[in-house]
């Protein structure tokens, strides 16, 4: 931590932040400058209980963090990178997951046949929502526990392993009993009951990140999950809110590269919601696995037209079948296994 | 609704659509012009199950609303302003509410003294939280339950209504039984359970802005609200997140005239997250009144370098004497009463 | 500076900096903490070719800077503020400027019937863009040297000093002739042949800030108009670019305290461009002026519905006076004085 | 055109409106629903002098507009792609361009070591700016004309053209003498009188993506240069400023396939300054020719951390042939040719 004093700071303020850095047995290194006056804190600023109040102290300018606020999601803690598995489904490691199926599950005929189809273009597990979160209270609000009796449903009839979301942390046992991927929704990333619930349950996680959370922020949402014992914490970045409007988010992918230098976490890329448009989803995905995500999540519907969510940017059974060529031939580039 | 075909539609793309419109009870009018087809929809758009799928249809390039997706937090249904009042605090119609208080409750002696502080300053209304969310885990978490008994303790002193937020659905019950006000903030702007479950007290509720909701579906979570049978909801703008790094959030004081036009929904400002700087906010607050804010809503603490929480963006109570001898001058321009 | 060494950074890459930071005659001071290596440097940073090279350097992880990259424009180098004045026009040191008129000139009739109409309802100088840098190829261009004439003729017939925008360094000369200010567009905020251009002659300058310009590239931009000679420069916030679409940009007020307590050049808003809407313009200007600005410059039109350019942001003039009437009232209770 | 009027829309509001319309010659269709009446107008709605002013019009809530702004640049107006070529340099139609070298020439040494190390990687032009516009006034502002002779140089030692910035309508008869392709950086994206210079000359044009664009605004700076006689443009995306703080700027790969398909223009990808960090460039660069990209723009420095700009953004010779290497198995994926 580095507090940088005002340049018209007294020495009285300048003692007065000393002694508060030693109240919290850190080390402060003076340093005066002729401009500045800056005090280097050494050791682990985090234990200090608000870094930030101080910077209401007398006479300071502002307070720099050196450290990362994220310690076991930390590339710095655990070096090798962390695989997540669920039956056919491996993310990381160099295998790369392939996600599909509809926003949401709307029929047993929509969900088992989007399996069936998703399935022979190559996916290794099947999205669908039976809990929707809605921004509307008018709009469809998904089928519920039924809608996950129908994911198991398809789940047996192809073998895929189910992801889906849950939206409250009262939901998660009976969510957990149907699924093999726990889904925390972009509006949920800092619905803290909610992740330290799914960091009790032995089911792995595909946390996204919310559109206009910071990486730090991203990170320390999955902080939660992992802290309180789940392990198994694949991230995915799903884009973030910018004065773009062609798209409905930003897809920054340079979040792939980065977050695996910081973090031994998986990172999955969501090229549906970070487009809002069917025909933006397979340049995008392509551009995921070149860019080397461990995995991708895609809304596949067999008829977008009539969906009754997200229809606008699901890709039909045909769209999908194309999409998977190109990423094969990339995968293959990148020596990237499918599985 | 207005469905745009894309240049190249065929006749066959065009029938397809006015079918699409006219199954969902609607009434398709076509303009044919020299460079486009455009199908213009009259009556209830809400009504179709998703508007947005239609995006998919053959030929079609993009499909513009023209009807707020909001009905009941809508002017146009009810065009006589809502207020809301517990207590002393009245918000809207005139009457300028000031809520202000700690961001934590931390213990008995700083929620008191708070309370005595900003009453003799001219507050309102007492806010102060008993269960945080924050950002990383490690960080002070609230006191819980303790701290709520400490805040209806502060209020028996001050005759303060209290101001607080509630996280999850399933502590609303808890926290509806001490607090005059239950806060949703920002995080949890579109965790519809908890939207839901808020709407179903009797207590009024401040609704946090999230900061990257749009102001559509700002209004959507209220209107989730409204729906669920609680008609006594604030608005409250605090920030969007924005390339802007020197304040912690970006202020956009134009949600105030906007957010009135648009709807009948009192509009509290909260200065103190909205800039993230305590040098800010007095001049935030000062211009929120200005713009014709029904309310503000203000961090206070006795001691803000020690804050746990927030204390870069915290008054002390002299900060808060010269904010308010400010703000009364402004809202006496704009003849608003202070109450 | 600060350099923080990556966690995994040799004693030789720490070797390698103190080097690098010694080669620029600056002291190094060596901090070896628990978990990371921080090398902080006393000193005029600024003096480095580019310290930011230096996170290419081994085993960096980042470099952050302690000093502000401006300089004249500082506070810290000159703390009294900084009153531009041109006839009429007095802006800074509680003095309010008061700048109106139409987006662009159309006409004598439209020009000199504007001018009669702002001196009338309060307005200190004229606005009008002759030279107008238009987004498409298609739009109205301005009426060039024509349009300078028509506003030194209604200078003539009211008083009023002109601010006029010039677009490109070669039309210095030309515009400096006539108008009495010259205004920098946001969309030239970053030419630096225009700013050195406006910083050689004695004409005030109105600086707008772009809309994705952080604060310290816009006072960075000041300061190159400043280190050309010429030190009235006022400072135009105009909004910034941002996810909200009911706005046409985002008017951060924020930037009125911060900017004031970061220089000493004076703070002008424009709530014009800063919403997009003429019924969001009186609201903003009211609350610019609680917010302690300086000056604000509003676009009116004899009949914005005509207008050749700006007309859904533009006041009438019954519109107009009415924003005044408000104005003076929030200006009375800033003790600012209408100048 | 679609003018939806406000729920309380006089009938006199109403033709009012229908006047306007059909005083540009335009044929109004009003369609009266339940809710609301809708003025749809078929015809070429650029026609009209200001369409945005209509929304100042009595009673009108908002107009819609249904045609692109654009005209040359449109998909519509020329379905083949344009094909930009440059001695060894072609971008588009299958061939893939690959533009490297330093941000700025420093020297005759720096720019020619660059050159032979870019091209024995593979790339197909040489970059190097002459004329550096600039962030602070302090900062190294280019070697002009010298750095024009040096480049010059570099291309007749290597046979590469030459890329570089021009920054004033002035410079465009200079650096077009040694220029084979002339830059206008992303600063400049709205200099309309540079765009109409390069417009006017025979070189071919890489247009930079200001950073707060839109995606219309980027191709209306585009239409400018066509407008003016120039067809040899292509587009760079270089990344736009949002709210994230660990890139430089965030990179909007969805850029690429949306482009193409609204425009005949070739797209290049900047992923040095999209993300402004050495070790995130390869990835990014990979990812652009995945999501279909014409070419790539990338620094190359001899030694980066002794760069006077850009040095944190900037490849070593190694890094460079390593992500050439990386780049050319995505590029056989995709079936795109390097030339």
């Amino acid at each position: 931590m580095i507090v940088v004093m005002r340049r018209d700071a007294s020495e009285q303020d300048i003692q007065h932040m000393i002694k508060e850095v030693e109240l919290a047995n850190l080390k402060p290194t003076v340093l005066r400058g002729t401009e500045r006056t800056v005090i280097a804190v050494i050791g682990d600023e985090r234990r200090m209980a608000s870094i930030g109040a101080l910077e209401s102290g007398p006479g300071v300018d502002e307070v720099l963090t050196v450290l990362a606020p994220y310690k076991v999601a930390s590339r710095e803690t655990k070096s090798e990178p962390t695989i997540v598995t669920a039956g056919t489904l491996t993310v990381g490691g160099g295998r790369l997951g392939i996600i599909a199926g509809p926003c949401g599950v709307e029929s047993e005929e929509q969900i088992i046949s989007a399996a069936r189809a998703i399935k022979k273009s190559g996916a290794t597990a099947l999205r669908g929502g039976a809990f929707k979160p809605r921004t509307s209270p008018y709009s469809f609000q998904g089928m519920k526990e039924a809608g996950l009796r129908l994911l198991a449903k398809a789940r047996e009839e192809t073998g895929l392993p189910v992801v889906t979301e849950v939206v409250t942390s009262e939901d998660v046992p009976l969510v957990a009993e149907y699924a093999d991927v726990l889904q925390v929704g972009a509006r949920n990333m800092q619905n803290y009951r909610l992740l330290e619930a799914v960091g009790r349950v032995t089911r792995p996680v595909l946390l996204k990140r919310g559109p206009s959370a910071t990486i730090d922020e991203f990170l320390l949402a999955a902080e939660y999950i992992l802290d309180a014992g789940n392990q198994q914490v694949m991230l995915c970045e799903r884009g973030i809110r910018t004065f773009e409007t062609h798209t409905r988010f930003t897809l920054p992918l340079a979040s792939v590269p980065y977050l695996q230098a910081k973090t031994h976490l998986p990172v999955v890329i969501d090229p549906s919601h970070g487009t809002g448009h069917t025909s933006l989803v397979p340049a995008m995905a392509r551009a995921a696995i070149a860019a080397g995500a461990d995995g991708i999540i895609v809304e596949v519907h067999p008829n977008p037209e009539k969906a009754l969510s997200d229809g606008y940017q699901s890709l039909n059974f045909q769209q999908f079948e194309e999409m998977m060529a190109g990423c094969r031939r990339v995968a293959a580039a990148m020596e990237m296994q499918l599985a």
